[in-house]
This record gives C-alpha cells, structure tokens and sequence, in this order.
C-alpha cells in the first residue's frame, strides 16, 4: 500500500546522524511542529558568521512566511536560510547523567528565503503571520496600509526541505545495570500556557476583551480551541 | 557614579538597528535571560549554509558550555558560532495589525567555540549543563564513566559579545488614532511551567521522588525555588 503522506525527501542536511532521538519524514509531523508554535530561530550567514535571530512565522501549506526585518540586511536575493522551531516537552531525568535529556519537538528547514515584494502576497503573507499566532486577529484589527505595508519585510520559504526530530518518553536506562541503584528516574514535563490577557492600560475600562482572544487563556499555543475563523 | 555592572562590549555584529525592541547593554540581564533558559539555538555555518539546531547549555559565570553532539562535525577549532536563547512571554495585540508583536526576551551570543578535550574541564562542563537544567541532578544521579565521557562532546563558548533584547508592556498604539476605533488592546500572557514529574515506567511503584525534582513543580524554569544544591 503506497503511503498516505508525502514523505520529506532525505538530503545530506536532512540524513539522521544520531540514534536517541527519532527522525521522522513524515510531512505531518513537520507541518503539526510548525503550527504548534508562532516563533522560529531563523539563521544566515552574514559575512561568514553564523546569525540566529528569532522571529514570528506563519505556515500557509507547503509556504512559511517569516517576519524578516532583523536579518533582512542579510538576506537581499535568496540567501541560503535555515528555520528552526523547537518545542521543549520536557527533561529527561535519567538514572546516569550520560542518558539525561530532553523530550522535544523540532523541524530544521534548509532552503533560499524569498523577499516577498508583490503587495497582495505581501499582505496575504501578513494574515498568514498574524492568524498563524493570533486566530482571529486579522479580521478584528485594522489591516496595514500601503506605508506600513512598505515597511515590512516579509520572506516566504518552500517547505521542500526540513528535518525532523522527534523525542516522547522516560529515559534510556530503565532496563540497565544503573536500574538496580533504586534512583527515580523519570520525566519533569513542561508546558506552556496562554495567560489570562492583560488589556493595554490606556483602554476605557469597560472595552471587552474579544472573543477570540479570550477563549485562549488556559490553552497552549497552536491549539485550535482558542481562536480561529469559525 | 561608575555603573556598578559591566556593560557588554558594543560591536557592529551586536548594535541594535530596530527602535521598538529595546536593547540591553546589561551582563546581569544577558545572564538573567541565559540563566531562565536550558534550551539554546546554536547557528554554524556549514559549506557556506547556515544550520540552526536546539541544544542544551549551561553557564558557568562568563562561559557558556554547550552539549555540541549534533553540530559537533561543524566545529572543528574555533569555529564560529551564534547561540540564541529566547524567552517568548506574551503576544502583543494591538489595535493595528503594523503594531502586533511579541513581548519576548533574547540574547545572542556570538562568538568561537572551543571543543572541550581536557577530560576534567569536560567532567566540570557537563556538571555545569547538568545543574543549570536540573537542580540537584548531578549528586543524585550516577555520574559519567570514562567511556561516557569520550562519547560526549562539550563545546565553550566565551560570553564576551551578545546581543540582548527585552520587550514588554503593552502595545505601542494606545495614544494613537487607531485607539479611537474601540478595539480591545493587550497583551495574552505565555508562561512555560514545570508539571508533576512522570515516572519511568519501569520503576519499582514505591520509589520516591526526589525533593530536587518534586519541588519544580508549577515553577518556571530558571526559578531557584525548584532545586538546586542546599
């Protein structure tokens, strides 16, 4: 039976070098790594250096689109990029500090980041941006206007090649000459959570928080509860 | 009056070009942010392409220990590196789509890392990437033998040129004309917590969880309350 997902192709950059964690070349896994977070460390190479500046994303398909003002000075004309988003579920409390660790989540994207520069994709880009961290922002807010949409920089990414690791689960050692010292072993998760909001100070008192902003205190983000064009 | 801490050396890799951010010239905030964290982005640049990959780090007074398994081929002397610690605290909601943002706090590091091959220096560096993630951990759990020791690769980096950046606060259009229109503003608070520690399976049911893990709970990471050596 043919598999129901595209696989990620595998590259030089992409190939799996070490054994603990787990590789996975399933495109939805990618794709669910992206949508559960809104911030990326995006990496060029200035002058020879590396730079990993963070900055928000937003996933439309098999296209990223980057808030790219801090690194743009870098990245006139397709430079070679890479986007990492990684989620820390936890440590890994092993009975030897050797097999200590960390569960997470983490997508690598390798590829040439676009300058977008056309002002419909532009602005396409920015709601992706916005609805990616904020579901419901774009319609609520007042939308940018020709200057501030010139202000922007905005860089699209193909999503063609990426690396993904994967690591869920207690620590390597539980069967181990080190299980017989009765040591806790186990994981210390870590979660994070939306707050409940905090209205800018200079509102009138009674301005009601919407809807779609509400609904999200308690849920961690890229959880589709709270928000969302219904 | 002299400023009573070091301020960090500004350099044309590390002065702020943006104006809503605000940059930080304070060690004892590069410190406070590297110290909130255990989870850095390390940028290398390899065959001329950049590769950003999560690890782990420490610190130890000005120096960073890095675990450098996964970039380690990269870093063959005194490779340039950039290591990114980002704390994400809240999104910032404004009345116009131009003004979102996020209230966040990061340092840049960049510098030359070093490949730890003293074995006592290397000993001493995983103690400090040990303690700075889990509190309490390295007299608790069974130490690394000769042969662990080998098989891990522990990368320095001198904290000599960062970058920090701190934004809080509301958004910045409450006295603008957008504020007329009577849209909600704030900010959505985001808090990474500690959970209850889930035991390996394969532990006998009666073990105990120890008091250096048991109290992280509900804490933050970087909290003093959740371990530490008494």
């Amino acid at each position: 039976m043919a598999p129901r997902r595209p696989l990620l192709p595998v590259t030089d950059r992409t190939r799996h070098r070490r054994l603990r964690e787990q590789g996975s070349l399933e495109r939805a896994d990618l794709e669910a790594i992206l949508d559960a977070g809104f911030v990326c460390h995006l990496g060029v190479v200035v002058e020879g250096r590396p730079l990993v500046v963070p900055t928000v994303y937003g996933r439309d398909g098999r296209q990223l689109y980057l808030h790219g003002s801090v690194a743009s000075r870098s990245l006139a004309g397709g430079a070679p990029v890479c986007v990492t988003v990684t989620h820390v579920d936890g440590l890994v409390l092993a009975r030897s500090v050797f097999e200590h660790g960390v569960n997470y989540r983490s997508a690598v994207v390798h590829g040439e980041a676009r300058k977008v520069t056309d002002p419909d994709e532009k602005l396409a880009g920015l709601r992706v941006l916005t609805e990616h961290a904020a579901p419901g922002q774009w319609s609520y807010a007042r939308g940018p206007n020709r200057r501030e949409l010139a202000a922007t920089t905005v860089l699209a990414l193909s999503l063609e090649e990426a690396s993904v690791k994967i690591r869920t689960g207690p620590p390597d050692d539980g069967d181990g000459p080190d299980a017989a010292a009765g040591r806790w072993a186990g994981v210390l998760p870590l979660t994070a959570v939306w707050g409940t909001p905090v209205p800018d100070p200079l509102l009138p008192p009674d301005t009601a928080v919407p809807g779609h902003v509400a609904r999200r205190e308690g849920t961690r983000p890229g959880s589709r509860t709270g928000g969302g064009i219904p």
